[in-house]
């Protein structure tokens, strides 16, 4: 069975060799557009996106009796945070991401990662989405230390503003939840979901 | 300020690259034993004696007025598991290692890392140590897994039996605290302490 990471975050692709030894990463195109108003609702709209435009690219000539689809997994993923009912996504440039920081800065925020499978085995295919809540506690911030992470260049790609495994870990007093969620992917409810689907066989 | 990691875990060296760009790691030898009975006083207590050893090892001839201490930064840390009241270190075998995760296994335990300071700035030495403790909740796990994970090798060299930034984060369905903690380095707490020290200047 193929397997294919469809997201171009390199942090996903680290956690998903938790799981697999041997897949292939496909980044998704298009803009990210949503009509849901929950954040768990959205983070599993935007990762079905992901998810269905890579396999409609890859396998869309599919379906046919000739040419029935093959096996193949598809792995869709979006992250965002909320903070005080406001949703942060990537932050456009170092003004966003200062602020953004500010709000994060002496309170507890959330963060959503939505996962979206799209799983073709033996001329059956099937979606599964879920999405995964982890609440993520940070110290307060003086001015100056906000300026210096943001400086680091670190924030700029990342829901939210900053990375967990990175520099952006100092600043972070508790997590509650699975971390691995903050960085993109909840590898263990993952991990859980794979073991009730058959067609799925982890390489360990 | 010499930078000096008394530890040989390749991941609190990962992590302290966190908070300094230049260090070194000298690791600290002799056997680990302690007089404590609390998790949070052994912790502190073996961490304590690495930084120390380190420390008169490279060090000890200094302290006369003709060889005055140079400036240094010591840093020792240790990491146990407690589940149910009892302590869990590094696995000796594959067997102990199958029956720490049989202890974890769809229960929550707790991790706690000490960290020793010796610090010595312009003639003045100080010494600072703290604990910290992490929650972690294990889903349940089969035997199966328990042996396919133990045969992977990971948990040998880790306390617990486990690696929370490896494979082993599959099995971690919740932490409450910070992960980084649980991996060998309270990384938040530490860059905490360190903003209260003045002689102590971060890179960043």
């Amino acid at each position: 069975m193929r397997v294919i990471l469809a997201s171009a975050s390199p942090r996903r692709k680290e956690l998903l060799k938790k799981l697999f030894t041997d897949f292939e990463v496909v980044c998704a195109t298009g803009s990210e557009t949503y009509t849901a108003s929950r954040p768990s609702d959205i983070v599993q709209e935007l990762s079905r996106q992901k998810a269905e435009e890579v396999e409609r690219r890859l396998f869309g000539a599919c379906g046919t009796k000739e040419n029935p689809y093959p096996d193949y997994l598809i792995l869709g993923a979006d992250t965002v945070v909320t903070c005080n009912g406001r949703i942060l996504g990537k932050p456009d440039d170092e003004l966003q991401a200062t602020q953004m920081l500010k709000m994060l800065a002496g309170t507890t925020h959330q963060v959503y990662t939505g996962v979206a499978l799209a799983i073709s085995s033996k001329g059956k295919r099937q979606s599964i989405t879920f999405a995964e809540c982890t609440n993520v506690r940070f110290y307060p911030m003086t001015d100056k230390e906000i300026a210096a992470y943001v400086h680091s260049g670190e924030p700029m790609d990342k829901a939210g503003g900053y990375g967990l495994q990175g520099i952006g870990g100092r600043f972070v007093q508790t997590i509650e939840g699975d971390y691995q969620n903050v960085i993109g992917l909840p590898v263990a409810k993952l991990y859980q979901v794979f073991q009730k689907i058959e067609e799925i066989a982890l390489p360990f």
